[in-house]
């Protein structure tokens, strides 16, 4: 019906006779002559229905009101000097309205389009209209656009899209499954899958040596502003590959889609051994925007004379003291400040949170009376302190002293007087070699899990064994991962032992894969992504809701939902008691 | 780790050095030489292991059985004259192993991969290893590419891919939804989509103009050849267009997926009106791959000498008696064939099937004595018989005769004395102008669904009002189809008034897609595509589990279901029960 969109109009188009369609998106009457913003998807232009030049588009125009649904053929012109709008791209011209069709009504709007000051309750209750305003509508072409760039690079690397069902059973990711009652067969039920894991595994199994699917997983967990019960994951698997295979595919996927929002990244990424990332960012999922790099002074404070950090000091094995050294905060901070952070890293299990400021007569703060001379020196030049820095210390297990340092690190980075991250940065890091086991209240977990193949048994203690599994991390935020999987039979066996999962247990959860396992599985790995955590770093929101069309929230726990009858309703809330109570 | 495919290779590559990965489809020990072909996904290459060649290599190639997991190092080589294997691609050559390792070993398979004699329950037991037969590789391929074709398209037209949620309420199509409970939001549920037409309109009503998903579907139904309980759909829907813009976009959507199998499709696809298809071909979706076109013969009949012709002629507007002109058939059927074809017409309803039979000397039948003369001769020129041709006659009310003489029509067409359909055509039309409602059993429904835009309400009989409703059919399928959607509140509330929809049961049902309806809803159509169903015809399989990767079957409701654990099992059981019982 329409021949342009708004903003596809510019001075170009002076003279041409066009035909738009879209939304009122404000209107006034200015001396007789009706001034409409029309809006679509792209964006706004200003249409002018002037009754000496069509006396019935004008009498039309003065009845339209606030997101009527218009059709207007008209010419576009120049608005002439001293009345072009530089905040709309097609501020410079207007169409002369020649022929005005009200093509639908609308009733006065809850809330005006692009209106982000109302709550996102009422945003979302009338998402529809929450989805007019064209930021929104670049959001999803942006989400659009990503996919299937991603889809070209992995189709013509290779990779088939596979659909797996999602109407199947338990999947091992340790939150809880969906489960659905089929009213057809009686005494069959459905889990929806927290992720393709097994299915996929089997693909390999089935020769398929390339696979990947954009796929929607489903965990029946509480909402979170990051977390969604169902979310999108891209799922790649590959066979006869090594860890450098699978990490290129997944750089050459990465990069292809953010070329697609128009952003160049340089591969290959930075990689970083998870004891490393622990040892200086305090967290696997560090954001390397930053410099901020904690620093090993055990050995140091183990001189010291105070007893506190010589018996930290005493078992290295166990515990850290850790300094970070951060550029110019005596500058910026008072006392009373740094005073203050040791109550945020104190949430955090911290002790305290010792400091040096360096000053021009060198290092002062609380703890120096403890220090050698030579020490403090040695502070110094290992931190590479210079005047008007701060160093903060943390100190005790190692477990504890990672956490709050590694928290403390990015609250110092995001805090307003250091302002440290360039939020135009894209700073990808892949985090390897990662623990194969965790011991958690003494019991063996898998970190990753049991399907990702060792690196070597041949360890004293479980939790030296590294896995071949490695994270993609974006900006401190964790996008997905992935591993080599166990492809024999009796590998795959050994771990369900070393974790304590019985032979019954396994044949029960994994029957299906470890069966698969018997026939001749080649060696395969692949990783996954998370989608939407991607978009909303991607298309930089707030808000995962931000980058699902139709989310959910707490008090609408989905946007369409009501309950499907009220008889139904109260059969289904007993019943729903009763599948709580089973599970418990 | 592999350099090559295995059919990647030919007689151009004799001499190169290559490693290739894959299975031990077969092997042999001939003269002490140890041959073996490996097949991965592209299809099987012959592996020569001579202890001459390199001893070890040799010694491990003995060990080889079915299925184990080969990566061979080797040079390829001419297998030389009188050795060539006409069957196989590779046939001409073969690689001269230099060394073998055997990457997995496998227990003895349940069936030879390919061997499809054995049970499909079996096969699907072992879905695996039934993947790894490349033609099923094949398949999947196409579908993906397939899938990326479709995608690719709409990108170009301007549609943006937005995905619609799995958890969400119930939605108008009318088979039963699958219900979810939330385990952890006491007394919520959540339906899954048996589409997503509600979410595509709102996405309309949210100015995105062009939608499109390929999307998750589900029905809690029994399970049949051509039907699983979850389907994939191709759903596409835009604003500000008519049926015209509708169905261009369909059509270049599909001839870009079977461009993309490497069929060329010609547009504009035929199209024929839904009451010309009925009368033409006893059904909405008609074969066209063949001629056999039912002629209307009632006032032909009126004048005979029987009276139940005659009683059936006398209302010719609820009645039908139509000829169905089979040329050649009374030179391949006897005559006791043509008695025979009677009992297959009468399982839908007939009462009887007349015939005549074209002879040198004019008609013959049993009804013969009933014509005068000229009418016999007009009965010959209205149908076109020729020397050799049958015609044969259904008479009755016209919805009964429309139905058996239809599926007359594709049984002599599927005959194998007759065999008329050319199984290499692919033979589109579109199926146009469907009537608004039907009545049934006293009661007006929806032809297609409430939304959808009626043509002209002033008709004397609702049976009469058509709506702006288009099927796509291929070979005798339908495919999918689309209609243009209501836009104004008005309209769709007296189409609910007409469907005896009260006011209070539309906004329980609808009231999302109401409200919206208010604030400005442009005028939208749109369409949806059924993959599976696309797939197999497109694939030329018999059955959709053939292109789906992990079907379900009424014996395994799911191939991966294992009940969560007994004693979950018992109480879920319960639930089910009462859950059947809360919606009877």
């Amino acid at each position: 019906m329409r021949s342009h969109f708004c903003t596809d109009l510019s001075e170009a188009n002076v003279g041409d006779n066009v035909i738009l369609c879209g939304w009122a998106n404000s209107y006034r009457d200015h001396g007789g002559i009706v001034f409409i913003d029309l809006r679509d998807k792209s964006g706004l232009i200003q249409l002018v229905c002037d009754p000496a030049d069509n006396a019935h588009a004008h009498k039309l125009a003065s009845e339209v009101r606030d997101e009527f649904v218009l059709i207007a053929h008209g010419r576009v012109r120049n608005r002439g000097e001293g009345l072009v709008n530089p905040r709309l791209k097609t501020g410079a011209i207007e169409v002369v309205v020649e022929e005005l069709i009200i093509e639908n009504r609308s009733e006065p709007v809850p809330f005006g389009i692009g209106d982000n000051s109302v709550g996102e309750e009422i945003r979302l209750k009338y998402r529809y209209l929450d989805l007019r305003n064209p930021s929104m509508y670049n959001t999803f072409m942006l989400r659009s656009k990503a996919a299937i760039a991603a889809r070209n690079v992995l189709d013509r690397l290779g990779f088939l899209e596979v659909e797996t069902p999602i109407l199947t059973k338990s999947t091992p990711e340790g939150a809880r499954d969906y489960l659905v009652p089929s009213r057809v067969h009686e005494g069959e039920f459905y889990a929806l899958p927290q992720s393709p894991q097994l299915f996929k595994q089997l693909l390999m199994v089935g020769g398929f040596d390339r696979y990947f699917q954009i796929a929607k997983c489903f965990r029946d967990e509480d909402l979170r502003a990051d977390r969604q019960p169902e979310f999108t994951q891209i799922d790649v698997e590959m066979s006869f590959c090594n860890q450098e295979d699978v990490i290129r595919v997944a750089e050459e996927l990465i990069t292809g889609m953010f070329a697609a929002a128009g952003h160049e990244v340089h591969t290959p990424f930075n990689r970083i051994k998870y004891n490393d990332a622990m040892e200086w960012y305090g967290s696997d999922k560090p954001d390397l925007r930053y410099d901020l790099k904690m620093i090993d002074v055990i050995d140091i404070f183990a001189r010291c004379d105070n007893e506190i950090f010589t018996s930290i000091a005493a078992n290295p094995k166990m515990n850290r003291i850790k300094a970070l050294r951060v550029p110019g905060a005596d500058l910026v901070f008072s006392k009373r400040e740094m005073k203050s952070f040791e109550d945020y890293v104190r949430k955090f299990g911290a002790k305290g949170l010792g400091y040096f400021q360096m000053k021009e007569d060198g290092l002062k703060g609380p703890l120096e009376k403890f220090f050698a001379p030579e020490d403090l020196q040695l502070l110094v030049e290992r931190t590479g302190m210079e005047v008007g820095d701060v160093v903060f210390f943390g100190a005790g297990d190692k477990k504890t002293v990672w956490d709050y340092m590694g928290r403390f690190r990015i609250f110092i980075a995001e805090h307003e007087k250091m302002n440290l991250i360039d939020q135009d940065r894209f700073e990808f890091v892949w985090v390897v070699d990662f623990p194969m086991f965790e011991i958690e209240d003494g019991r063996v977990k898998a970190l990753h899990h049991p399907f990702t193949m060792p690196r070597d048994l041949n360890h004293e203690h479980l939790e030296d064994i590294e896995s071949i599994a490695y994270d993609i991390v974006l900006n401190g935020t964790e996008l997905g991962g992935g591993s080599i999987r166990i492809h024999k039979q009796a590998l795959q066996e050994q771990i369900f032992t070393l974790l304590g999962i019985g032979e019954e247990e396994a044949q029960e959860k994994f029957g299906f894969l470890l069966d698969a396992l018997k026939f001749g599985a080649p060696p395969h790995g692949g990783f996954a992504i998370g989608f939407d955590r991607f978009m909303m770093l991607l298309s930089k929101k707030e808000s995962i809701r931000d980058v699902i069309a139709f989310p959910k929230t707490q008090k609408a726990s989905c946007i369409m939902t009501q309950a499907p009858s009220p008889v139904e309703l109260t059969q289904l809330r007993e019943l729903h008691i009763r599948l709580r109570e089973s599970v418990k």
